[in-house]
């Protein structure tokens, strides 16, 4: 028998533990092709909080009674495929679950030699959106840009990559503690705690003379603040709108939308899985600059797969610096 | 004496007439290198509301105590300049007056032989707004356009212009004349009055398969219908928010701004002075399909330069189908 966390019940506004039950279910038998693995680690992300929501969006909805899934990384304990061997290490997209059978197509063997959970976020889906996302807006040495949640998984590498770009990076985090990791440890010219003060008097003080760039994984208050703060022909790269995800009605959006307007900005949005097709060029980047430590990868680990559920609630409150990270074995 | 239209007072919310005042002035002498114009005709635009307001804006605010200023043409009555001569037509940014006496170089001759009220829309700014916008987003053939404000002076030529590029049209306007004008003598594949009913449902049922485009002249409700109608990367062009000029608060933004990441649109705001070096390439494309008839004007023309706060006015809700302009001599 092994283990797996399904959707108990939809949530309605934010989620509690008993939207989700563990259930034990038989393994199947191994088939042609097919591999047997055990996950080590698995990744828990602000997006899931929309599919957990009967909507029909860029990926489909989970399903009440089935279980969840999202990036995995894990180990090949059976294989009867040519191309994965038992002891592979791979990524999936079976997380939420301790082991699994399913078709050697759907792993993708990884190099041992790397710590494995930088592939759920440094070198995984989170550092891809941070690279493709500056790419979204071309941003260039000299950029003035603004992150929010920054200290979340793909803040920080926006921010990382930004400073390798030659920009100037400015960051909102939660906590002093966050705070300080960006720019004591980060490289980030300066950051604040959003829920120190006014969002609006934060951000000009951390960047009185404005922003070119705004990379908004927040939404809400953080948008509106970004817009009063962007300089002429500014750029934003809508990723997340975390701020209202749990929102059971839709909250307004800025008051000062308009401002697009006169200051001439352009808003992008975007989803990482349009770039799926460039992971061999941002591999090709971020490899080597993880490897050598110009860009570092800071994680939350949360212990088991029935805190699996926990991890989630505690992400969509901030509770995570770096990437939120639940270690199954 | 000459006369020329004050800004009394700054409006609070809505203008009323008590916030302009018709003021008689000397005219000064003819100086080196100078013209003395009788203006024919005036514009009136919505961006004017904006520079009624103390603050700093993409141009400079009004003055109370001083005459308004804006597009008009004329015909010069005195010339010490050798470029230009009595008689000429010609265009300048010194509207809300019968007469004036300035530097030769404010003013640009045109050919006579055009309508000088074409000078004003279609040849004029709102004709280069409507392309550069276009422009701004690339439009192409096959998109799906909807254009909000249709009827108006910027609409008209978007609309137009829009189907000439091979798109399918929609716009929204404030009555049922304005929607049979779209369809019946512009060439709109659909068009609806925004007054008959939820915008929502409304656009639904003219772009049942949604929209590309997105050409924005309102703001408010619309953006959100808009943002609602939008297939996946579709484009906005943010040109105008009319519907929240006279707001004394801002209004909160649409709802559903966060469908931005989810449809990965696009959204460029925009405005007209930075394509006024594109001037030429527009004209060469506009002038000769405006004198085949291929893109028509359409005005609304109030009389006397006391009239034009009362045609300001009746601009701001819609009273104009098409070009609103004062005809002053």
């Amino acid at each position: 028998m092994v283990q797996q966390i399904h959707l108990a019940s939809r949530p309605q506004g934010w989620p509690t533990p008993a939207n989700f039950s563990l259930v034990e279910v038989e393994l199947p038998k191994l088939g042609a092709d097919e591999v047997q693995v055990k996950n080590l680690f698995m990744s828990v992300d602000p997006y899931m909080r929309g599919r957990m929501n009967d909507v029909k969006g860029y990926v489909p909805p989970f399903q009440v009674g089935q279980a969840l899934d999202g990036a995995a990384v894990g180990e090949v304990v059976a294989s009867s495929s040519p191309n994965v061997k038992v002891g592979d290490v791979v990524t999936s997209q079976l997380g939420w679950r301790d082991q699994f059978v399913t078709d050697a197509g759907n792993v993708k063997v990884v190099d041992k030699n790397v710590t494995p959970t930088a592939y759920l976020g440094v070198l995984g889906v989170n550092g891809l959106t941070a690279w493709a996302g500056l790419r979204l807006v071309d941003v260039k040495a000299g950029d003035r840009v603004f992150i929010s949640a920054a200290a979340g998984a793909t803040g920080i590498i926006a921010g990382q990559l930004a400073k390798l770009r030659g920009c100037h990076v400015v960051g909102s985090a939660g906590s002093a503690a966050k705070v300080k990791m960006l720019t004591e440890e980060l490289g980030f010219d300066a950051a604040f705690n959003y829920k120190d003060g006014e969002l609006v008097k934060q951000l000009k003080q951390a960047a009185p003379e404005g922003i070119d760039v705004y990379f908004d994984n927040v939404g809400g208050d953080h948008l509106e603040a970004a817009i009063a703060a962007m300089r002429l022909f500014g750029r934003i790269i809508a990723c997340g709108a975390i701020s209202g995800y749990n929102d059971a009605t839709p909250q307004p959006g800025p008051r000062n939308l308009s401002h697009m307007i006169g200051k001439r900005l352009t808003m992008k949005g975007f989803i990482v899985i349009d770039s799926f097709p460039h992971m061999n060029d941002f591999l090709a980047e971020i490899g080597p600059l993880f490897a050598q430590g110009q860009i570092k990868a800071k994680e939350t680990v949360v212990e088991g797969l029935a805190q699996a559920p926990h991890a989630f609630l505690d992400l969509l409150r901030g509770g995570n610096t770096g990437k939120m990270i639940v270690k199954l074995a």
